[in-house]
C-alpha cells in the first residue's frame, strides 16, 4: 500500500498525460467515446507540450488510494468546498455501499484527471491541480452503516460553549465531502460529478467553500493568512513530523488511519476589527502581524516565551492572548489545522460575511479539540471579533486499496 | 501616456520587491508604519528570493495608469468579483469626485502590491496577482456627475427580451467595480478596501463572483471552457488585433478612451443540459465539444464553413445555433467577450445555482451588443438550457493618468 502523502505532497510526477498514453484510460466510457485526442486537445491548438517544459500545476496530481485519505497531510491546495448531506430515510446498508463505492470509484478517477465514469463534461475532468476529495462519517451514517456501538464517542454535536451562536443551516449532517484543489473550476466539476452520484441517497444540507493564497501567488511553505491579517498555522504539527501521525491518525477498529474532522464556521467581524490598532491585535493573539513571530521571538518559528515579563512586570504575551489559551501543557492536547478563508456576499443588512472556516483533524476530538475549545471559550481575547456560527464532526475512515472503497472497513 | 496593456498584458516586469526597494513605498501610511521589512518578511522565514529564481506570479502587476482602464485588454484573470453600488440619495457631484479620487487612489496601490492608504490589513495588499480594479458609472452617476446629456443613448437597461427571467436583485446599479486577480484572496481584500471608501457614498446593491482555469492550470493562451463544458471565447476580437480599438473604445466626449460594459448572468440548466447527447450538444453551438473546432472543421481557429451541406442537403451547421445567430453580417456588430463561470451553493429546492457571468465590452451597446442579443432571442438553440437572470449596462469611462483620477473626465 502506498502513502497517499509525501512531506511533498501533490506530487506524484505522474501527469494526466502520462496516464492517459500509458493505456488507463482504455476500458472508460466517457473518455472512450469522446477519445484521449479530444481529451489532450482540450481548448484548441496549443503545440503540445515538450519533455522540456515545466509542468503544469493543472496537471500535477496527489495519489488517491493509500493508508490514508488523502486531503489532510496533502498540503492545503487554494481552493477547498466541504459538503454536508443529509441521508435519505430509505437509505440503507447495502445502499450506503453501493453509494460509497460509486463515490470512490468517482474520487479515484477525477483525483487522478481522468473523468469520472459517465463524466457528463468529459472536458472538465482533466485538469486534475492537486485535486483531492476525502469523505467523513456522521452518526447516522454509522450507526445506519453498523449500528449505534460502532461510533466513536467522539461523533456527534461538541459540547456547547457560551460563545457559540450557531445557526442551524451550518451544523451536523451525514457525509462529508471535503473536495479541494488549487483551482475552482476543477472544484466545482468535481462537486457536480460527486453530487450527482449521491443524490439517489442523500440530500445537501449545507456546503461551504474557502480559499488560500493561489498556487505560485507565494513561496512553497510560506504561512497562510486570515482575513484578518493575521499568519495562522505557524504552530502546527507538520504532516512529515514525528508527532503528526499519533495527533491524526486514529488506531481505533473501523477507524484506524483515519481521523476525526472538526470544521467551525467562525465568522470574523472585520468592522470591529478595523477598530483595534496593531498593539492590540497582537497582543490579542500573542503574535505580531508582520511575520507572525511572537510577542517575545523575532522569528515565525521561535518558541513563545510565556515566562517572559514587560519592564512593568506584565507578561509579554497576554493571559488573554489566543496562543496562550489554545496551547496545552499536555502535548497530546494537540490538533492539526487546515482551514480556509471564507468571504461571501453579504445579504440584508450585513456589512461584511467574512470568516474562518476552522478546519482540525484530530484522531481523538473528546481528548484532543474540545479542551482547547472549552479553555478558548472560557478566555480569547480573539472572542471579541470571532463567533462560531456553525459546528460540525465527522469521522474521517481510512483510505483504501485499488480494488477497495472508502468505508470498506465499516461496511463489508 | 502609457499603455495599462500590451499584448502580453499583466507582464509588467515590475515586481513588488522592485517597488519597495524603489522606495516607492517611502510616503505611505500604512506601509511606513509597519516598515517595509515586515512587508517584505510576510508569513514566515522562507529564505529571500534571489535573482535567478523564477518570479511569482503573485508578484506581477499590470499597470493602473493609462489611456483605458485596465482589466478590459488584460488576459482574463482566473477569479473576478463584480459589485455594483447604489449611490446615497446625498451623494452629489463633489462627493462622487471625493469618492472617484480615493478609489483611483486605492486601486492605484493595490494593483501595485502597496496597501491602500490606511490599509487596515497592509500584509494582505502585498499580492498583487495581476489585480486589476475597473469602474464603470451607470445613468444615475452620470447624470448626478453632469447632467442627463451626458449619458450615452445606450446607458440604460436593454430592451427586453423574450428569454429574459430577471431578478431585480442582480440588475442595474449606479457605479460598478469589477475587480479581478489570479488570487482569490487579493480579490476578497481589495473588495474589502475598496468598499470600505465606498461606505459614505453608496451602498452594495448586487456582488456576483466568478472564476475561470487557475493561472498555471493549463497552458498560456488556452481557450477557457464554460460549465457545459463548451470552449467559449474561440471567435473573439483579440486585444492586440487590428479592429479591437474600433470595436471596444469608445471616442465620444468624456467616453473618449472608455467602453460599455454589458453583463449578463445567465443559469445555465446542468440537469438538463446532461438529457442531451454529444451530438446534440454539438449542434447546439455549432463547434465540437472536444477542442471547439467549427462543425464543418478540425482546429478551434478554423473559419465556420456556414455554406457546408450534410450529404442529404442540411446545413452543418444547423440554422439555430449559436455561433451562426450570434455572427453579424455587419462586422461592425461585433463585442469582446471576457466572461466568467459562476457555481454557488443552491439554496432551497434548487439542484444547482450555475452559469456564466456573460460580460461583454463594446464602444457602442446599442449598436454592437442588441442586435446580436435580438438574434439570440428570436432563436438560438442554447436558449434551451441557458436563462439571462439579471442584466446591467454601464459605462466605463477611459484610464487616467497619475495625478488624474477615474471619472476626471466627466468630474472635473
Ligand atoms: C476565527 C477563529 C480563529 C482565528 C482567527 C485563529 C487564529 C490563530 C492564530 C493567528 C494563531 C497563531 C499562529 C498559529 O500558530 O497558527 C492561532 C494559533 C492556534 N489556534 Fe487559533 N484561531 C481561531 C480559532 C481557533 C479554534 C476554534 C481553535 C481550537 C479550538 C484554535 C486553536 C489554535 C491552536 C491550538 C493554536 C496554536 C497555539 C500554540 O500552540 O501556539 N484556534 N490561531
Ligand atoms: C450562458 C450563455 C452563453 C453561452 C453558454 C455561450 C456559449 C458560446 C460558445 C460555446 C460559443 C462558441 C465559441 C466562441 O466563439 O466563443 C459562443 C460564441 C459566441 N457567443 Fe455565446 N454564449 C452565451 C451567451 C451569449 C450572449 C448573451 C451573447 C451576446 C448577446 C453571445 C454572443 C456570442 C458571440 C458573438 C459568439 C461568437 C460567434 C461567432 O462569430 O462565431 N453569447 N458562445
Amino acid at each position: 500500500m502506498t502513502e497517499p502523502q509525501t512531506p511533498e505532497p501533490g506530487r506524484s510526477g505522474v501527469s494526466r498525460r502520462g496516464l492517459l498514453f500509458g493505456g488507463a484510460v482504455a476500458g472508460f466510457g466517457a473518455a472512450a467515446a469522446i477519445g484521449t485526442d479530444a481529451l489532450l486537445n482540450r481548448g484548441g491548438d496549443a503545440p503540445a507540450t515538450t519533455e522540456t517544459e515545466a509542468a503544469l500545476n493543472g496537471e500535477e496530481t496527489v495519489a488517491f488510494y493509500g493508508t490514508h485519505q488523502a486531503g489532510i497531510a496533502t498540503t492545503p491546495q487554494a481552493h477547498a468546498t466541504f459538503i454536508a448531506l443529509d441521508l435519505h430515510p430509505e437509505t440503507g446498508r447495502d445502499a450506503l455501499r453501493r453509494m460509497m463505492q460509486i463515490l470512490t470509484d468517482d474520487a479515484a478517477r477525477l483525483t487522478q484527471g481522468l473523468p469520472a465514469l459517465a463524466d457528463s463534461e468529459p472536458e472538465l475532468g482533466t485538469v486534475p491541480a492537486r485535486l483531492t476529495v476525502t469523505f467523513g462519517f456522521g452518526p447516522e451514517f454509522v450507526t445506519r452503516a453498523a449500528d449505534a456501538s460502532a461510533k466513536p464517542v467522539w461523533l456527534g454535536p461538541l459540547p456547547a460553549f457560551t460563545i457559540d451562536q450557531l445557526d442551524p443551516a451550518w451544523n451536523g449532517g451525514d457525509l462529508l465531502l471535503q473536495i479541494a484543489a488549487d483551482d475552482a473550476f476543477t472544484v466545482a466539476h468535481a462537486t457536480r460529478m460527486l453530487l450527482k452520484d449521491t443524490r439517489s441517497f442523500a440530500s445537501v444540507r449545507w456546503t461551504q467553500t474557502g480559499f488560500r493564497r493561489a498556487h505560485g501567488s507565494e513561496k512553497p511553505g510560506t504561512t497562510m493568512r486570515n482575513l484578518f491579517g493575521q499568519v495562522d498555522g505557524t504552530s502546527n504539527p507538520a504532516p512529515d513530523g514525528d508527532d503528526f501521525a499519533e495527533l491524526v491518525w486514529n488506531t481505533e477498529g473501523w477507524l484506524a488511519g483515519g481521523t476525526g474532522f472538526v470544521l467551525r464556521r467562525t465568522r470574523m467581524n472585520l468592522d470591529k476589527w478595523d477598530r483595534v490598532d496593531r498593539g492590540g491585535r497582537e497582543q490579542s493573539v500573542g503574535r505580531t502581524l508582520a511575520n507572525g513571530a511572537p510577542l517575545t521571538g523575532t522569528h515565525e518559528h521561535d518558541e513563545p516565551d510565556f515566562d517572559a515579563k514587560t519592564s512593568i512586570g506584565f507578561p509579554v504575551i497576554p493571559e488573554f492572548s489566543h496562543i496562550r489559551r489554545a496551547r496545552s501543557e499536555n502535548t497530546a492536547e494537540r490538533i492539526y489545522r487546515r482551514g480556509y478563508n471564507y468571504d461571501q456576499a453579504p445579504t440584508g443588512s450585513e456589512i461584511s460575511n467574512s470568516g474562518l472556516l476552522f478546519v482540525s483533524y484530530q484522531a481523538d476530538v473528546t481528548k484532543q479539540f474540545v479542551p482547547i475549545q472549552q479553555r478558548l471559550d472560557q478566555l480569547d481575547l480573539l472572542n471579541e471579533w470571532t463567533t462560531p456560527i456553525g459546528s460540525a464532526v465527522f469521522a474521517i475512515p481510512p483510505g483504501c486499496t485499488d480494488g477497495g472503497y472508502i468505508g470498506d472497513t465499516l461496511l463489508s
